[in-house]
């Protein structure tokens, strides 16, 4: 149940409400809300002179579903804002992990030239062999602030576990929280304490109502700067990587409230296929794009075969255009 | 292995040829081939003065792989071409079972008033449950003749099984094998003999390995009017019906000759996002779609949750339009 | 809703009252039943009169449901009785496909001196690629035929599709519905109008739910008969052919009335684990075990990985022995 | 590769041509080994001299192959050794959740009393929920200390997440990596410089290959105590809350070294099914078995279905050692 306060109770008292009920407390939109779990379906009878609203729910999606709020949350990512009305449609590029000053900074360039403002980059990657590169990890870090200063570019970057949320949450303007980390609540509880923009990714084996739920967790504590991001999901099928879930999009479109970025790079595993998927996403009408690019994807360091080259990349952001342009999106 | 017979080889030879190597023979394109499983990678010395041309693959998918045809093979549907260069998407529209000539014959005026050519509607439906409703059968498919003579519309219908595959031969001008019957070979070899179009649905359990090796029981049987449909697979996600594989769209893009149609409504399985993505589907650039379509869905007698009524079945082929346009494609 | 009749009720007016209220009608046990869609919640007020029993049922799992039949129904193989209380295993034993006299006769031979009785060959094999190994078709089936006259063994072979049920019915003992074709309603009505029992196999697509509406078809169809078989299902798990479901199985018992019979060889698809696998199975208390063997896996013409070779089937039996006993059950 | 250095090389030299390589090193039975990823297929001619033997691998499955130990490496789990030739199943017991020191001392009490001597306990749950339940932290790990105090047992408890992984170290006698956890650098790293056993349960959408990888962390890392524990994944089937991978277990004892636990109330979900499966379970022969039992599930905070009740617990181990002995195990 979420439970709006009245706007005469004072912030300590509503602290204090939440406490007796076991509730958590967040404040947004300038108003005060106590959120207990959804078992609760009966407003207390102590709390009705102070409430002025509530809404009961089926289930524990309650902050991020669209029975709360009916539009989509805008949340800012640099100078962009997604969500809401805006028909915003944001790219985020770049190659997959940052590799070396001069891997990042041609790419840093790429994206700038090509008049989009978020550039990506995995600085500690979760990858399932020991035997793998795993990163440049804080050397990343500082790689991607200098891309930030050098070009004015928003950066992204994703935290594989707790053990190094903090400096992810310093260094990053979007904390990116992968799909192997999602259940993590070291990361989603660090993330819930910072105003930071958040973009959950959601697990490969994760039903979508989990997956929301991970997302219950950081605006029950506190941070309201969610973004979910399907980029597929494990089936039986094995000739692409995973299997990007567009019934699912489709899915939370109607049942929550969270803009939504999608991944076709991850899904399809193969470069051939990302342009038509990214293209298919489009007209979806979707709140922004995570498409991976690399100077050089024969020598990339991770995920080689999923990559676009700059020249496939450049072509694939033309022709977005025209596609978000018939479902009445911009391309940023 | 496929082996491109020289012109000069006169087709009783031809047979008697494929015969001595137990391998299937065809004519296509005025053409004889031979096809041998794909164990096979080393021409038969006894074929090579007769041979003009011949093809090795690495597995059983051979006269629908594009390694074999470089371009996507023309299949025409009534009037419409779709496949080869035609930049073709036509949309099959009507309702998921034929219910009563008033039902079927209002959703044929529908469709032909909407300036669309194709009707769909089941006749025998494959149910799960014994005490679901089963269909019309051949009462069904008098019906749907009756709506092609009437509106002059092309009509497709499904073989359950293959005790009436026959009459479906008879009486479709496309043959739909279903999803739960794509593994049929009681259908598929009687689909080879015809020279009907065959629209094959994967199979929910299905990989696409499989699915196209069902379109080689037809094609190495001798009809080469052979059209793929993706309709949804089954994971662990239960939010939605099934999981649309639009990655394992690309990947029969990639690795296939066949034209491809799509089936949003059995993926989703509920009619809010259906229009979504039909639009992502379209925006891949594909041959086809298929819609359920219902005069009113409250009452249909299956698949109720996923047809949608006429007034967005109309408003969501307008927006397909400029989607289509803006990936050079048109809506037929 | 089943409906039990009161024993005073004529069979010619049972039937009539069934198509009064488009009811199947069955009798079993000397007993008349109406069903109808689990729809139906309510004793229609007509009927009151003529019913001695009845059943509302949450789903169309009906006929099959443990709360329709409180024990587990009994089903004759030859001489071997499985389910209710008898505490038999009866174990199921031979190659994957019949490819000859001699490989046929020395597996039928080997199977009848282990003591066993009950012996398995494919004739008609539902191959996903038309360039494999489609089985001898009739001439497998006479040489089961011949199997059966010359060792006294119950054979048991596979349907395919409906257009040769009919032979199946005639050669086979047992029916065997495979996992591709268990919707196939050619094949299950035609199930259901022998007393021969079927073997059902779960698609590896389907649903707990699914699979048992199948057995419906059957069991509302007149035969009572029916056995279930789980024999894998497809997963992201590709180290394995396919996943065995014994989870699926504690659930069917729980639910469902049907002895199970449990196939490892093609849920595993490699020999190394068969053994283990099948101990397992017997040890969860079971009716049966269907374990693919050959005289020669190494030149088999369908399965080779999967099939174990005589001696290894032989140590396997033993081994089975003391693990039924320890749970209390024969190996037959 | 693994390269097992000859045994005149001292540590510090080993080391030194480990950073040479960018390889591990660890010491293992009294030898040295550098391990570098399975790309590296010849010895590096430098180290030739240097070599006593080494092992080229597919995959980056290594330290764990049965290629590398060709018998089950032995763990120690409190006084009972698993793994090896010791034919021992473990029974690992105990609730869901530490509750209340009541709770877990009823439950430790009857663990004691039934002979056995490994107790569970999460302290740290992993809920998908931020409403749910979240365990008692610290708190629940004093109280299992005070339980090992007490009555003598070996505890286990769970690591959900790297920012308390040091915490439970210290507490823990068996780490226990959750299914949400297992892909959790913080804590494998973490887990790799300690000398405790380590039992890692496979995530529910993780391949065996990857499942495997992760146990390669802990081992490349130093610590030889890797346990693997199978606990049911993920698939389309809901009727039952996991699908137990038992094919995967086969697969796993063919082809790693490491001890294999087997933990069927997790994947069920409902406590009808457990005793079957853990008997299906105990047939395969494995090291061990985890069961939660409660003394009143009915007031479980956590998974309340799948747990047994002290009666039913009790009777199921009785029926365990039969089983167990069928197959030539004990049950400890």
């Amino acid at each position: 149940m979420i439970i709006e306060l009245k706007s005469t109770i004072a912030k300590i008292n509503a602290e204090k409400l939440a406490m007796d009920i076991k509730a958590f407390h967040i404040s947004f939109n300038d108003k005060s809300y106590l959120i207990t779990g959804s078992g609760v379906k009966e407003l207390p009878v102590d709390l009705i002179e102070v409430t002025e609203n509530y809404w009961v729910f089926p289930n524990d999606l309650q902050l991020a579903s669209s029975k709360f709020l009916k539009t989509r949350r805008e949340v800012k990512i640099g100078n962009v804002v997604i969500g809401g009305n805006t028909k915003n449609t944001v790219i985020i590029g770049g190659p997959c992990s940052v590799e070396s000053e001069e891997q990042i900074t041609t790419s840093a360039k790429f994206i700038k030239d090509l008049g989009l403002q978020v550039l990506r980059g995995g600085c500690y990657k979760p990858r399932t062999s020991p035997y793998s590169f795993q990163g440049l990890g804080l050397d990343g870090l500082k790689l991607l602030a200098q891309m930030r200063e050098q070009f004015g570019l928003t950066v992204i970057t994703e935290a594989r576990d707790a053990s190094h949320i903090d400096e992810i949450i310093e260094y990053s303007d979007v904390i990116q929280v992968g799909a192997k980390a999602m259940y993590d609540q070291g990361i989603l509880r660090a993330c819930a304490k910072t105003q930071k923009p958040v973009l959950i990714k959601r697990g490969f084996g994760t039903t979508l109502q989990e997956f929301v739920q991970a997302a219950e967790f950081v605006l029950a504590g506190g941070n309201p700067n969610v973004i979910l991001c399907e980029r597929g999901i494990r089936t039986f099928e094995t000739g692409t990587r995973f299997t990007l879930d567009l019934c699912g999009v489709a899915w939370l479109k109607e049942h929550t409230n969270l803009p939504i970025i999608l991944d076709p790079s991850h899904a399809m595993g193969y470069a051939y296929g990302v342009p038509d998927l990214a293209r298919a996403c489009v007209a979806m009408g979707i709140d922004g794009l995570l498409i991976e690019a690399h100077p050089d994807p024969s020598v990339a360091k991770s995920d080689a075969s999923q990559q676009l080259n700059h020249t496939q990349f450049e072509s694939l952001i033309s022709s977005l255009k025209p596609v978000a342009s018939s479902v009445g999106y911009n391309i940023l």
